[in-house]
């Protein structure tokens, strides 16, 4: 999430109550995780297995739980108890959650010759393209941005909190919601289908590829980045920060597991599970998911143990 | 689809500035798939390898992208560069897309003692049975129709559009919807959980036979025909043009291809996937889905491989 | 269920038509099935597998189709031919359904700090605590209870009836409803994701207990009691009357079936199947679930078979 203008560190240093070290007279320009800080943004890190990584990363200003870092030359750190916490406050001060009081948001933007059919809901500062369709009891929550000629069944829900916690099991409570202020993107030509759940972005976008269709009851997790022209069918399941390539085709009830990436024009039958990078091109099957061909083999194979113990026992 | 009334082949050549090859007086009735189309109904081809397959079909009139073809007697051809183009024509002046102004559509038609509780849609032309109860936040669209003493639970979407599309992959956009002007017809006694989505027929019906129950989060593709007193149980995905015959029992998460049939009083257990037909009276396991006996029977030879290689190396 | 005050046996006998046997004058304090039956409460049993187990289950008195058993006691009997339809008498009696004719029940009961999005159904009597969110098109149905600070993504339906049904396959009708009494109780601090369906208890409750974190399009089956701290990820699905110790986190599209446990801090990876109970404390893997570490050995073992039929053929 970018600021609407940006801050100094000064000044987030007084929003967070923490002390500043480096120049405080730096701006800020927005906050977002390790994996999508852009050089002026705040970052921030609470555990030291990750303190190097988050001073090394593109981030200007770390927020951070300790002073015993080497702070690389023209970056500041912000110095707190709780890192995440002053990461809460930040958010909730420039996205603060707002109870909507009507269905379709005074601040919503809506292109000619959009329809938008009864009972939808849409948030606060969405915007959809020209053309688009947008079909009964769906929701677009909060910042969604919708291209031209896209297509939303029944009962679909776009822009949904992202799963994505912050985990202390001597808490109370063990799992706090890293609130998300990130949002979702869908480009042109897109169709989702009816019962569908997209999660917004946690400090950036998810994004839907041009060009690419959606069967009922695909979940797509947050920060998921889906190309151009693919093809998910029904009960699809993709879990967060993701990366599916351009052209890729998932057959019904495949799930595929986080942060890792199905190369473009790849296929994978129906029920597979994905738990690791599959290369482009490919076609493949199973729980791991594997080369279709090879484990077609192995099914074959498993049916020829009764003959092989036979023939030991002779 | 039936038209409203018969036109001439004359009349649907004007329209889809096609070239009539036959005698253009002749009535059409309606247009539909190849297989569902009937005597007095248009068809349209656009691949050499399904030209005969529709010339041979039960319809009378074929919109096609060719001359050279020999044309059965008694039936015309209605000749155009993009025979999709046109279906997509005949389809938008028959059923065009209506953008509903309210809640519930005026053309609908709701039975005696039925129920329908707040923020259901209720699109143009649905017709609903008597004593029925129709939970909130329910999506009943365009066409359905619905018999007696049927719940549909919260949040269901009935009558969503296919998932199928023209695929060519040297357009910018690969896939282009095949316009739904199908319906979903749901019979007596019939009940279905929360967040189901069923698709309607891409140009004939989705049915859900009388007396079926089921459960919450079911998706059922386009052109599916149920039988009678089927149980499907939760998250349970079934694809288009498929065969459910009287009876069958589906386990959650199971998962059923395209087109095929699975005969009556089948059971499938849970998280099976079905590629292909199976015979009706049986139990069956597994993804692909076998006899359940002879299934169980391969888990247990599975286990038993480390004392096979034991012995083997002994 | 608890009726709202007692009252005798003899007003039971004269609601379902039934001959009482032993002192009709004993209060009855609800109705509920054999395994959540509590002493004072009546309980129905109609095939004579079960006459003994509830006889001598903590009901008081019993609804039955006979007079051929010995009756423990200071218990009654009902006798009537139909106790399943002696069962929705009382049902409908005590808590018929109601046709809701506002969006937000006048008897719901909603706290501080509380915000309910647009497009939202809240039913009768429905409690709601404070400082939570109920985001748009969320279906809240009647007796449901909601703790503090909890949160509800869109298009979420809580409290659906249960997949419950008396099957007579002599019957046209071979499936019919047992109608649902129980609710949904949520706890303070439950976050509950998009598109998640949580069904009512058939005449208990279904449990989400407190910090518990649920991700989108999780199914929740009938009477579930889900333990504290546990962490459900997406297209999760679990069956009715199972449950779920505290801290048990279950991957994507795990499936989980009816009345079994799973002991608490379980870990069950993604796409497996839970067809019986397990033991808490430990990792899980596959359909149907075992250990993990010997699941992953038995997929190595599996890929070995082309070689150790080499070593048996040479």
């Amino acid at each position: 999430m970018k600021f609407p203008q940006p801050v100094t560190v000064a000044w987030i240093a007084d929003l967070i109550n923490a002390e500043a070290i480096g120049d405080a007279s730096m701006n800020a320009y927005g906050i977002n995780e390790i994996h999508k800080v852009e050089d002026g943004d705040l970052c921030f890190v609470d555990h030291p297995k990750y303190y190097d990584k988050c001073l090394n990363s593109n981030a200007t200003h770390i927020i951070i739980n300790t002073k015993e870092v080497t702070v690389p030359a023209g970056k500041t750190l912000l110095v707190v108890a709780e890192p995440f916490e002053a990461y809460l406050t930040i958010v909730n001060h420039f996205r603060p959650f707002t109870a909507a009081v009507k269905s379709v948001s005074d601040t919503a933007v809506i292109g000619e010759g959009t329809v938008i059919m009864p009972n939808v809901f849409i948030g606060k500062d969405v915007k959809i393209g020209s053309n688009c369709v947008i079909h009964p009891n769906v929701s677009l929550l909060d910042y969604t941005e919708i291209g031209n000629n896209v297509v939303i069944q029944a009962g679909t829900v776009i822009g949904s909190d992202a799963f994505y916690y912050n985990t202390k099991k001597n808490r109370d409570v063990w799992y706090r919601r890293m609130q998300s202020c990130g949002n979702v993107l869908i480009e042109d030509d897109v169709e989702i289908g009816a019962g569908c759940t997209i999660d917004r972005g946690v400090t950036a976008s998810t994004r839907i590829g041009a060009g690419t269709k959606i069967d009922n009851m695909v979940h797509i997790g947050h920060d998921t980045n889906v190309g151009k022209n693919c093809l998910f069918a029904a009960q699809v399941g993709i879990a967060g920060a993701t990366t599916i390539e351009d052209g890729v085709v998932l057959w019904g009830q495949v799930g595929v597991s986080k942060t890792l990436t199905i190369g473009a024009n790849a296929v994978v039958y129906a029920q597979s599970g994905v738990p690791a990078s599959l290369e482009g091109g490919k076609v493949y099957f199973g729980s791991p998911a594997e080369d279709a061909q090879v484990k077609k083999k192995e099914l074959v194979w498993v049916k020829r143990i009764p003959e092989l113990w036979k023939k030991v026992m002779e």
